[in-house]
């Protein structure tokens, strides 16, 4: 674990009583900070006040809740937000401008900040650097299991570690699930550096799951560096230790970014839509989107069934430059439909075969250009519509 | 029902045994024709062949299949489409060119041509004044019942007739299945006039169900006016006479696309999404068809679940210039969200009576402007992943 970072978790009863639903991650060094977050127009209060705090580059400590988005809940969210950071900052003698908030959960309900102020000195308390994986645990709405990956870096000879929690499993697109990702590393590395690595992994992973978008009120993406591990400054991929660390980032955001599809609401399969031979590489995203956003596509890959038609029905609709008859489609190797029409033989069966893999990849090659783009998308299932018919209610 | 035309259903076994499959519809009167087919890049065989021949306004007759959609079947696929238009010309002595053919069903397999041939005398024999029940049926596919309007006119004087027949059920955004739709009158109306009412009954029939931008490879629309009930010739929307005659066609596509929604693939609802206060009609457009798409609304929708923090979220990432403090959002008459936050007292609960219905309206005013858009959507059941998950296999 990344040294110099304490974790609490406790219940608040804001979920279910007997649940984890409030989290606390520390530093108890200065941190330098990077953050990202939801491009929705309507953000919930905490990713408004989090996004002016975070500005500055210099967050150190992260206070988040299940069960509550604190989105669309007039001016007094603002300060419900606020106030959630005041009061861990008095039990960590912290400036609240240091200390980032998170929500997620159930829009336009007022946040019930009593029981949040119940339990705030106990969260304090229980700071520990075990307590890791009851935060990925206490930030879970949907979710069927928390999400973690660590990484031990080599910066020049001097081990550090990278430590990846994630929540957000209704990763079906349009994706309006939450993501939560906090990062912590104790390597040394500056806010701009942070930023860089950060930016530069979102295309391969939270980016290439289709959460950008189409996001929700609250999506956010924290990324923490206090120094703890020593070692060279990182200030950017001018050096071999900036190029490790930035590796690092887009590996372990990769990995969170496969379990969150693993862990779709009520998914599967994860579904790799590969899309190659785009003449731009906006085409390739915008056919790869069509195909992984398609209901039809979806429940096909859900009833296991090598529906290509759909496929490319989904294709022809995308808007990119196609020629119908000079696309093919594969079930990971298995040719289904080359030059726009059937592969006869075994080729259905043997998609078949394919598609009862947890995962694989749908490989579309337009054989128009040189243009990549990967999604990776969930299967739709009886079980996304039972999530999501009784969520509220 | 419109005097001169002449209708006709056989079992061609192209779907299961036991069932209608391929349909007829004549005019024993030469006639004029409009028609709008998908805009999908990738065209099934029998539109790009009927889209050719519509161009003359003079179609006489339509031969339709259900059960193989002849599309992605290689070259072989428009020389079935050719063929199946010969089979009927025969027969019926009608120069092939007059004559549409339209398919739905599966996506790339080649279409059982000889089983066409050997029942396609059969289906020129069987044409009847009483037929258009059979062809109805004969054209569904996941449908649950037949669609049929029919509507009389009265052409400063002279009655005439418009019958409506369609199949398309899985309406669910976007939409792949395909739409078919056939309108016969007897008034006397130009091809120039027919295509004038036809376009213009889209925009709140068809395209208000988003069948538009998302369709599938064999989306068709033909309407044929044969001129035996008389009257005055139309020539376009400058007499009363084709101002009825357009208010008609456009009365008839929207209550044939509102029988679409309500026979939505494991559609429990049809949900009418209304944006108003838009700053422009795009945008109220972007807003409605963000809502309309959204999984998560739709599966609220299904759960009877008045979630509007779904809506708002779907309405912020729309890409709309919207404020989301100003959003209020009503089903039916009950407010549910006013000025972003949420209504208190019973409110929700009246919104679960408004969901029970089956058909309400979502309103959402952005108080930004004077543009209003609706579409209508079904919901998202599971239902939709039974019939979409097991479809070709």
């Amino acid at each position: 674990m990344p040294q110099g970072f304490l974790y609490s978790a406790v219940e608040a009863a804001i979920k279910k009583p007997g649940r984890l639903d409030l989290a606390l991650i520390y530093s108890e060094r200065p941190s330098q900070s990077a953050a990202v977050f939801t491009t929705n127009s309507v953000k919930a209060w905490p990713v408004i006040l989090t996004q002016e705090r975070a500005a500055q580059g210099r967050l150190q400590a992260v206070v988040a809740n299940s069960g509550n988005a604190n989105a669309c809940t007039g001016p007094i969210g603002r300060e419900h937000a606020a106030r959630m950071t005041e009061l861990v900052a008095q039990g960590l003698g912290l400036d609240p401008e240091l200390i980032g908030v998170c929500s997620t959960g159930v829009i336009g309900r007022p946040m019930p900040i009593e029981r949040i102020e119940a339990v705030a000195p106990a969260l304090v308390q229980g700071l520990s650097p075990d307590g890791a994986d009851r935060v990925a645990r206490a930030i879970m709405t949907t979710d069927t299991r928390p999400k973690k990956v660590e990484l031990t870096l080599d910066l020049e000879g001097t081990p550090a570690k990278l430590l990846g929690l994630a929540k957000g499993s209704g990763m079906i697109h349009p994706n309006m699930a939450t993501m939560l990702v906090f990062l912590m590393t104790d390597a040394q590395v500056t806010a701009t550096a942070l930023k860089g690595a950060l930016q530069d992994a979102l295309p391969t992973s939270f980016h290439a799951i289709t959460v950008d978008g189409d996001t929700s009120t609250n999506d956010s993406v924290i990324l923490m560096a206090n120094g703890a591990a020593g070692g060279p400054e990182i200030h950017g991929v001018f050096t071999p230790a900036g190029r490790t660390f930035s590796a690092a980032v887009e590996q372990v955001c990769r990995e969170l970014a496969q379990m969150l599809v693993a862990d779709a609401e009520g998914g599967t399969k994860a579904v790799t839509i590969r899309v190659k031979g785009a003449q731009t590489e906006m085409e390739a995203d915008m056919v790869a989107l069509s195909v992984a956003l398609s209901p039809l596509c979806k429940t096909a890959f859900f009833g296991g069934d090598p529906n290509w038609g759909r496929i490319i029905c989904a294709v022809g609709y995308s808007g990119a430059r196609i020629e119908p008859d000079e696309v093919d489609i594969f079930f990971d190797d298995q040719a289904v439909c080359l030059n726009g029409a059937a592969v006869g033989g075994g080729a259905v069966a043997a998609a078949e075969e394919v598609m009862r893999r947890p995962s694989f990849t749908v490989t579309i090659d337009l054989k128009q250009g040189q243009a990549e783009k990967s999604f990776t998308t969930s299967d739709l299932s009886y079980d996304y519509v039972k999530i999501n018919a009784e969520y509220t209610t």
